[in-house]
């Protein structure tokens, strides 16, 4: 069934909620899911909504919807945005050598789970080639350099990529590069990474190491969105598996490998959906 | 802060959450939370909002805004209710000699995690006196006969003292008496059980030798509202605990407990809230 | 590292361990991990040993360890396996058209999750063929006709199947097609199934259905050794996850695929690590 | 059933096993459990062991028992300890003005689910007086100073008062003081403490505002064994809960609360069962 989804930002005062959805019930509109968010602490509104698409009047598409709402966006100061089911979403794969994460989003897309496209998976490795092609789906491999021209080179390409391929969003599946500001710029809220732990503990490098060494009890995963500064970005999801004192680092890895891809895959849906709105630097889901 | 909370189940169309948030705006009123379900299944729609009392016009309190509200609700063929946080719900526990969700509801109760009013606990042993008595509350033994005759009349007795308290919401606490229908008439939506096993799992008498007996790998609970039929009211609530080959039926027990008194307490908490609305032998729960 | 793993079920009595590990340490064997269980239900007694296999004498492998061990097994009247990891098991894998289990345990298997052997995968539709066969692995199709001789035919069929590939242990990886006795007889706690439902929930047909009849708010999914009584044999291992009044069917088969392919996963790698012993209708296992 | 629990630690070599169930099958000893962890990273062996007293000859108690062990012992630089269920721990709860921890923990000592003797609760607060004098168990108000000299005096006189009940373990009940070195000193996993954060995130003060800050999706409570750096003690136990966006600091309390009591309890009760074993700075713990 294709639906419009709104979803609005704006500071929070009377009758938000009854102008937007004045407006869809003004055209026979039907509304299938609404939900809603005011947040005291930052005093902002937050609202999600989907329209059924056939229940508006014919003739009267996103556009005309886009068109009939500035009026309402201007008066409540909105930021807003507005998404057509039939038009999904572009994803572009970013992957290193460790598949898991991979395999699951293919498996998922595959399914029928994640509504998107993928026009590629871009790689600084070959050696998930074959799994990604199998998918139907066209491998780039752009190897990136050590020396500060070449990166910069390999990173230039991939942002061409991105814009030949009109990428909506980029998915740092087990990426194991870090991202310059450059290519983060003008992205907010549209790269999503996975980190193998429950931040904010084990920021950084071989999360996996650290818990053995802390002597935790629990290991996990983190899904957020990528800023400038490395693994402080908005978190999505999260969620923690169950570990004991047998566990060596390898079995860590592996209780952690479901984990990540759960998180990953939960955060992802909920981007296509357009469930997630940013609220400074922290996040509100609609799940 | 105090609020009003209006629920409202009706047939789905269009235009119902613009005319009652419409209302609302138009009184200049705030609203908290919202929440709202079109059940596909049933073609029902389900509206739960909490309106900031003071943000409404002076004198203009639940009485006004029900009246103000009547017309719509008549167009809109709704049910509905209205709560204002002010008047906390009457809630009356039975027991009998397990303690484990008595212990808990009062100590959340004594806690303010459950904001009601208990004027007294009911139950057929008198071995609870004394923790109920310790919070300040009236405790009234009333033995349950097995005579057909004196049953009816134990019943009877409660039916008065229900009457007397004037009793929102009847909490059975692991009470291990089957309740008469006559004494559930009457009371749909108002009378929450806790059964010990993940319905419809085991159901009927001693769920942890049956959960123990067949080997299984995690046990339950659940929270129900209670209906002529035993154990196949609307769920409310479950949630369910890992255990192993080396746990015995007392061992399920111990772990039962926790996950009991756990989910009766999350039931009751969203009831007094009024989050949970009734669809059919189904519960839409707004948590 | 390589591995010997001694299994044992016997009538629990003093000195068990004490003869086994006697034994072993009288060869230098160094054992890696160690785990027990008296069933005081059962008054039998459960033992798995794993021994690191370098630690024994030059020239004293599984069937050295085995011939030493018979005077102890005759002792203690017991029934016991061991397993060698350098020989890993066989599984032939079952399916038909959905893909959700068999794509993870191919992804496992390739992952080095779960050491075995996969000979080949047998379906009775052809759908799965080129996923089976991108991971290397024959496709089998074997169609299932509906009347009783073309259907026996074809289990004759797999049968001869199984035997030629030395089959250890059959997976039915969401196979729809209920096994005829004569083919579940001889393979008692090689057989593993995996259902759709927190069982005893649910048996039967359309599990998903039947939970959101019913309206529960988590559901499940059990991985079971099959025997001729369909979704009753001894549970290996089960999980649940929460739902909401939201979800549809369609939205509980998502969910459940997940939960699905984690229970099956976890219970086939147990299996191959010979972490489960049966005791009667219900398993011990040593996680 | 009156059982004697022996607990091992010593360098990983090859016959401890043997050794140990052969001592205790030599006396007719019957084991009811038995778990053990060799540990790769420090080398180290773990054993648990627990004795039906009765299977052992007449006359041969714990003392003779840990007689017999001692040239064991001896031979395997083992640390060892030997307990008695019939000699239950002696449990001082120290608690501040938060009782949710408190009322959980005595609770569950009322309900028999901690074997221990709890001879007196401290506080440096009045408050959580009543509650303790209902359990029959003695409330003794230590107010701390904030000079230096006061705060010394009160911790002394702490400590006259565990050496006066003989403690064996100080349980940290939310007692909010930081513990002087030399209170900690000589007491090395015997004072268990609950941190009202998932560490090592959130370390320190104010653990739900951090969290709160950082937008996570789920917080956590740890239950730990105190060391002199705070915080950094060996983990015996954690927990995770989720939580959303829509969910404020004192919501964050409410649901951590549930955490908290649930984590500490666990913990507490693996130590009075002589589960946890310190493994440097970690913990090997046989649940």
């Amino acid at each position: 069934m294709r639906r419009y989804i709104l979803t609005i930002t704006c500071p929070d005062r009377v009758g938000i909620v009854a102008a937007v959805t004045g407006l869809i019930a003004a055209r026979d509109g039907s509304v299938l899911q609404a939900a809603q968010h005011g947040d005291l602490d930052s005093g902002r509104f937050f609202l999600r909504i989907e329209i059924v698409a056939d229940s508006l009047p014919d003739g009267f598409g996103p556009m005309e919807l886009a068109e009939a709402f500035e009026p309402v966006a201007a008066e409540f100061d909105m930021r807003w945005h507005l998404s057509d089911t039939d038009v999904p979403k572009r994803v572009v794969l970013f992957t290193s050598k460790e598949d898991h994460c991979l395999a699951d989003l293919l498996y998922r897309w595959r399914a029928g789970e994640l509504e998107c496209e993928v026009p590629c998976v871009i790689s600084n490795h070959e050696d998930l080639r074959s799994l990604v092609e199998w998918h139907g789906i066209p491998f780039r491999w752009v190897p990136v350099g050590t020396e500060p021209a070449a990166k910069a080179a390999a990173f230039e390409e991939m942002q061409r990529m991105l814009d030949e391929e009109r990428a909506d969003v980029v998915v740092l599946a087990r990426y194991m590069q870090i991202l310059p500001p450059s290519f983060c710029a003008g992205r907010e809220g549209r790269i999503i990474n996975i980190h193998h732990s429950f931040l904010p503990s084990f920021a950084g490098a071989r999360p996996y190491h650290q818990a053995f060494e802390r002597g935790v009890k629990l290991i996990g995963a983190t899904c957020h969105y990528v800023t400038a500064e490395l693994d402080e970005g908005p978190i999505i999801e999260q969620d923690t598996r169950r570990i004991d004192h047998g566990d060596t680092v390898e079995e860590l890895r592996r209780v952690g490998r479901d984990v990540e891809r759960t998180v990953l895959a939960r955060g992802l849906r909920w981007h296509l959906e357009d469930r997630i709105l940013l609220n400074g630097h922290k996040t509100v889901v609609f799940p």
